[in-house]
């Protein structure tokens, strides 16, 4: 759709748009669940033509694994405090923040939806995860490069982002400080 | 409706039609995902009238939650290997092969979705987690019995259950022996 488009300022009306869209598609995924609404109740909800959804984002389950990705990755920079443990502690927190925020769980249970949903779901989940991944490796990296010893980004996967992830999907109580505190020094 | 069914011999007719029920609903999870079918759907699966299907269980939630209970707990006698690491190693076998099981992934899935499905969704995944709380504490106390030192039931939640229920839920490869044993020997 960009031959079709060929300005795309940021701040116009493609972004406007776009920010409506996503928008709709997370008040939705909150009232009614994954699989409760059409690309028509979005386009309604968003005040925009549902012609307009399809020539964006194709179908409605890539616009909704937009949605998830955009959401779960990169909403704050990756912490650079110069410790891992400080790193590894902020960055918690920032997961923690998001997850359980006004639309956190929602949005969580989305992405768990859409991995569950067929090839094209899968698809959805591994590049949510390969973003993650790649922001994690480098901070890592970084960890390494200063000789501090680093888990690798699937120990943090199973034993920081995993614990939070399975206690949020599970309407498992608040994540406290002191409980992400808990699990970064466990790992480190 | 156990006022209706005075008898309830195991092996007897109810018992047959509670396994079809199960196993319609096993299989038109995995077939169409959580939310893309109905009660009338199950019973013409099972071969059974929709009205025993509401008399028995009132909803299709109850009855939803009913599979994900019955199939995410007690499958299998909790180990009692005579150490706690045995036991832990075990168990978690047990539960990785379950949820990798043929229609493992799909039950898991519909345990998450109906947690993130409004207040009787999460009294369901709260009933789940209660119950599989209870058979671990069990096994921990033993371990305190006998002198060992033993995490919490939350620390196994935390540490073994949930790295493999997310890796599981977001289709991340095989849930190896080594990568089991090394879950356990971590939180011990």
């Amino acid at each position: 759709m960009n031959e079709r488009q060929p300005v795309r300022r940021p701040g116009g009306r493609s972004s406007r748009v776009g920010a409506q869209v996503h928008q709709a598609v997370t008040d939705l995924i909150g009232e009614r669940g994954y699989g409760n609404f059409t690309v028509g109740d979005i386009a309604a909800r968003a005040g925009v033509a549902d012609s307009s959804i399809y020539r964006r984002w194709g179908t409605l389950e890539s616009l909704l694994a937009d949605v998830a990705l955009t959401r779960l990755n990169a909403r704050s920079p990756m912490p650079d405090t110069g410790t891992l443990a400080g790193d590894l502690r902020t960055y918690a927190a920032q997961v923690a923040r998001e997850i359980t925020g006004p639309d956190g769980p929602a949005v969580l249970h989305l992405a768990v939806a859409l991995s569950g949903n067929g090839p094209q779901g899968l698809r959805a989940g591994d590049e949510l995860r390969a973003e993650r991944m790649r922001q994690l490796q480098s901070m890592l990296d970084r960890a390494r490069d200063r000789g501090e010893d680093a888990p690798d980004a699937l120990g943090v996967l199973d034993h920081i982002l995993a614990p939070m992830y399975i206690r949020v999907l599970f309407g498992m109580g608040p994540l406290t400080p002191d409980y992400i505190d808990a699990l970064v020094d466990r790992l480190l």
